[in-house]
């Protein structure tokens, strides 16, 4: 189920990561790239981390296909795409919190403090859309308030701790997956948005 | 006769880099980084990303000085070097083949999947170009149309495929520098140019 | 005496990051997020190139919180960090020279080649400040004139010196330390700064 999920998810953020090279009117080999780093880059990022290798593109490159295959399917369907804003915004929740629960698994296999558990979920879940916008030449989206970071953190926290009490991985997956997208679909549907911090002297070093 | 080529190409590769960060008035230092990140950032990400070590410049610190070398000196020469556009673009399109060949021929090494190989020949060829971008805030340069990337794989993948019909290396390695070289000289002459995706909806999730 | 001023440096490191991300109005996840690449991140980058693993703060997570913990405390304080700013610079440079000795060491302990010994210090006491302007999308400031990559590689080099000619290592890291802090202070107080390259042909590939 989860790998069902990760597919998916995989494709989705593929297909959204198109919409924002074509925005920038970036060539067919500019939407593939901007494609794979927006999909697989999380994960990348992770296992450069962790050193846990191979990585996971590596060991399976028809998922580099899949990617780039979304992505260049996303060209002549944009207009749909774009009328779909509400599924792909659903889909992306999903893959937020499947990618942070795959995570945090990697970190547990790995055998790192729980801290560190839930920050592999984390880069899991965001890393791919910040390289995005730096590739994109934006300031990271990620920063600007939305309940993003936080719910892939709630998601994790949710799942570790249910794991440490004992709870049936399956489960807690399950459970976390659910809470972490309800979660983001709350804060979608009301724009809750975490505070931040404005702060406009200049202070050069 | 490849690392002869390497080495060529990795000094012009630092002679171009270090103009782009004379455009933005960089200091000296900053010189010297922007022509280490474009002459041997394809290199050092194929490596990490395959977890390939030591890193090329670590085991041949002396990489370094040449790239840093190259850079210094292109500073009092600098209008000689754009006078020398012409020589400066086709030692571009001989490094980007040659750096595709013996990234491919890392990824052979390490006994990856073959889309891996081609892969690891397209990140050694152009990913030293994306990273400059990046630090001189860019959009990369590389996704705005020009047949770059492209030449890299077909580069690539005339390599493998002619050493998996049973080809010494030495001659599908000249054959495949001659093809991708040629194509990227056709493509610098005649103009041409990736197709684009050019999408202007704004949509922000 | 070395990890105490590593543990002040860090800290002064993730105050000055805090007010860069406030000057963009991010949100305090993001907030968090350039500290820690700003604190953490020159170390970090140093032991993915030298395959020096676990990364630092993934061996001691607590280094994680108080970097979170000083940015975030930083948001209520910023007019008092903003009037205290000649400690701060006074500890950035602590920093700069803190982190440059303890790179310098890793790399001796990896028993890489000497030039890379200094690299690894360079990287370690400014990778940091690039990865900071990079994901708040300026052309990193390092490389606008600043004596600061110098002083850290002339701190490198008399730590390593000294170290060759048979010296004590506590006793060459505090010499190191005085000698690169007082040539940064110098260079604050005198604006003394690196020659640039200013080159405004346009010569585009």
């Amino acid at each position: 189920m989860l790998l069902t999920a990760f597919y998916i998810a995989v494709a989705a953020e593929a297909m959204t990561a198109a919409l924002a090279a074509g925005r920038r009117n970036m060539d067919w080999f500019g939407v593939c790239l901007i494609a794979c780093v927006t999909a697989l880059g999380g994960g990348t990022m992770r296992d450069i981390l962790l050193d846990h290798y191979p990585l996971v593109w590596v060991q399976n490159p028809y998922l580099l296909l899949l990617v780039c295959g979304s992505a260049l399917a996303t060209i002549p369907l944009a207009r749909l795409v774009e009328r779909l804003r509400w599924p792909f915004l659903l889909l992306d929740a999903l893959g937020l919190v499947v990618f942070t629960v795959i995570g945090c698994n990697i970190g547990i296999e790995a055998g790192v403090h729980p801290i560190i558990v839930i920050v592999a979920g984390m880069v899991t879940g965001t890393a791919g859309g910040i390289l995005r916008d730096v590739l994109c030449n934006d300031v990271p989206l990620i920063f600007q308030g939305e309940l993003y970071a936080t719910v892939s953190m709630v998601a994790g926290i949710i799942y570790y701790l249910g794991l440490i009490g004992g709870m049936p991985v399956d489960l807690m997956a399950l459970v976390a997956i659910a809470a972490g997208f309800t979660l983001r679909v709350l804060a979608l549907a009301f724009k809750w948005e975490m505070p931040k911090f404005v702060y406009d002297r200049e202070m050069r070093k």
